[in-house]
């Protein structure tokens, strides 16, 4: 058995060497163990056979021609900054890494567009469409190395969706290879088009498991004036809830519209001395970048005080507003220094449901007796409850994983969804069949069977 | 081989009242042949077996479950409003008219969701938001008939779109019936989510050839502002393109931004006494739906100017600024009247290259020796050439057909796509391959096949 695989390993080195220079192939299994994993905790991961990095299309259709002939997984990576487990390697598989393809090929400030590798990373895409006067708005926290090819990958969102919506509504058209090898060409580069199935949108939040995108043409908007950002302390959760709603509901269009709880606040003061207010049990950020920001923010003011903010604190100027952004970008990263190990929920409920959920969240931390940060792109609904525990606790580890289902299940008897932007991936494949039923999964399969027949692109995610 | 024909048409009664009331089903010749077409010219149209009229999901399912046991090809059908012909039915098929099935279910004013059946109006769902300050952009030109099913197969687009996008941008969740009548239940009433393919989407503009709607829920904006518009005249089609590229370049987000050519805006003039300047050879409309559109207008007007209008006449109010959107809304039955037929193309250009494609499309009309007005969505970049001609005049008819033809072929040499808002239908079916290429259309086809596998689902449209 081992030379038999030794004898495959061979070959597929041999094969990948006809299409691809030498120093796109590495195959030490030191260097090839290090491109194993993504950033989420707790999924299985397996040990590459390979990893590849192609520079041009044509490598990577003749990784995939080659991955066909051999019938051997592949899995695509970008940065590997997931939080799913959908970029883990499974055994003897090729590492499929996009981030030498990443050149800006165009940007048009007339079209509005842009057109992309895969391994262009976010912040500099948008920095590049900033100098342009233009604006690339989602915005994943970890804009700074995540790539366009993984955001694609999982429809990103970040804080801009509340107004801006998630990666999937820029994705005008792709290049693909699928997993023959062809090359598809989807969607187009028009603000407008209706040609047939929209293939550009199944490939999006697809994980890898449908085709590698290796070219992306992106919408972009008119750069906005810069952000200006408010804060208002609840005395509880329901009430910044209640907030929340009622900014909606009169009609308000904010830019952004985030909510830490107590715990999260205190996180962040910290681990980076923020000097945000530590006797509140939610504190609502919200922001507006148009010309007439600061009516809306004072109309924000009256409601978030109406439903029972006891402190509202618009930002002076733009220093300020960028300090309360700093702030819920630490979310993240304070939780996860409270304790060795953090699972990070992304349950999105209708915002109208949204107290309920954060309620029944905090019950479950309650119950279980586990500290449990919650901060929420509350606009959207979509809340991230961090788990933070010791793994080497095994009863803690134990009411961490059970909580973290029970958020999941909450999440579903809400009307809402198991993932607002993170995906599947490894973490949540059981669930997935649970808010899809039956009918959902079937028709799931047969657009994978349709894409991908002999099951070799990203085996063992999403289902 | 009548008597093979006559027996199925038995069973299909028979087998079609097991779970349709009498009053759902209509069988006389004359008043099923009125179902037979939609509004396109030149689309062959067959002969229903009969027409039904469900009034709920569980008809819809008896009828697909009906139709696939007797292997008989069901053509679903909203206001038959379509310009590709896509609603036309096939010879002996089940006419599936939808219309019946036209509640609002649901709005949302915290969440910013409608749930409707697919039969209700979008003018009617249009004005029921509208009481609750709420927004359904989409706005086809027919919204006074067309049906939010029908808008949904077509991905229906309207003057909305250069700031608004298309319907397919507000269609979140999905009850569809599958071609074997099982009920599938895609996408969701959150904000976001990412939980498997976006089957959603796939079924967005997929002319009824995958799966029945039965339910959507759409998203909905807050009410903006009513328009302010702004009319400027230019010397030539030419300068007013540059005007558009100029406005999109800047960086401003018109809500609406349109262009009529001088045989428009004279057959305007000719039906509806509007008093639009004759002497133009291009109107531009321009308007902003902001606070702040005073301003907006008046940097529209400086960049017209720049571009060489010779007239720039900002409306002075509400009523001057519906005066001139109804004057655009008169386009299409403006032109409709100069002939006895005409063909409306459907081309959607990159912006940057409108103004090749409006002189190119002038160019066409000289050589073809035909009138072609024009009106276009300019912001988007589509543009609706229509072919106003005599069918009784078997040259102009030829003459007419071989423009539309070279149209298209013109928007794809520009980059463009063959169909902007109107779908494929029967009429472009052939164009769809040009500008899909072997590939893409293999893959299409391969989601057709794992939809509808005995191909009963509006066959012949699309592919």
């Amino acid at each position: 058995m081992d030379d038999v695989l030794s004898d495959l390993s061979a070959r597929l080195r041999a094969s990948l060497l006809e299409g691809l220079p030498a120093e796109a192939l590495l195959t030490d299994p030191q260097v090839t163990a290090s491109y194993a994993t993504d950033m989420a905790s707790f999924c299985a991961a397996g040990t590459p056979a390979v990893v590849v990095l192609p520079r041009t299309v044509e490598q990577v259709q003749h990784v995939m021609r080659t991955a066909t002939a051999l019938r051997i997984p592949v899995v695509p990576q970008g940065a590997r900054t997931g939080l799913s487990g959908g970029a883990n390697a499974s055994d003897g598989c090729i590492v499929l890494s996009l981030v030498k393809m990443d050149r800006i090929l165009e940007i048009s400030t007339v079209d509005r567009i842009a057109v992309v590798e895969p391994g262009v990373v976010n912040a500099v895409l948008s920095r590049a469409v900033a100098e342009r006067g233009l604006y690339y708005p989602p915005d994943p926290s970890s804009w700074e190395q995540c790539t366009i090819g993984g955001n694609i990958g999982t429809a990103s969102g970040g804080l801009c969706c509340v107004k801006y919506g998630v990666t999937a509504e820029y994705v005008l058209g792709l290049d693909v290879v699928l997993a023959d090898g062809r090359l598809l060409r989807t969607g187009r580069r028009t603000a407008k088009g209706v040609a047939g199935y929209d293939l550009t949108r199944l490939f999006v939040g697809s994980e890898g498991s449908l085709g590698i995108v290796v070219q992306a043409v992106l919408a972009l908007k008119p750069a906005p004036p810069r952000q200006l950002v408010l804060a208002a302390e609840f005395p509880s959760v329901a009430a910044a809830c209640e907030a929340v709603c009622a900014v909606m509901e009169a009609g308000l269009t904010p830019s952004l519209l985030e909510l830490m709880d107590r715990t999260t606040v205190h996180a962040v003061n910290a681990l980076a001395r923020m000097g945000l207010p530590e006797a509140t049990e939610a504190l609502l950020l919200a922001a507006f970048d148009t010309p007439h920001a600061p009516e809306d923010l004072a109309a924000v003011a009256e409601l978030c005080t109406a439903a029972g903010a006891t402190a509202v604190v618009p930002a002076e100027d733009q220093a300020e507003s960028e300090l309360l952004l700093q702030a819920r970008r630490t979310a993240f990263p304070a939780l996860e220094a409270l304790r060795p190990a953090t699972m990070i929920d992304d349950v999105c409920v209708p915002r109208s449901r949204l107290g309920e959920m954060l309620d029944g969240t905090a019950a479950i931390a309650r119950a279980r007796n586990l500290l449990i940060g919650v901060c929420a792109h509350a606009g959207d609904g979509n809340t991230h409850p961090i788990v933070c525990f010791d793994p080497a606790d095994e009863d803690e580890t134990r009411r961490a994983r059970e909580s973290f289902g029970e958020i999941m299940a909450l999440g579903l008897s809400l009307g809402g969804t198991i993932t607002g932007e993170h995906g599947v991936g490894v973490l949540k494949k059981e669930w997935l069949a649970r808010e899809l039923g039956p009918v959902g999964m079937e028709m799931q399969r047969a657009v994978k069977q349709a894409f991908d027949p002999l099951g070799i692109l990203n085996p063992g995610k999403l289902f």
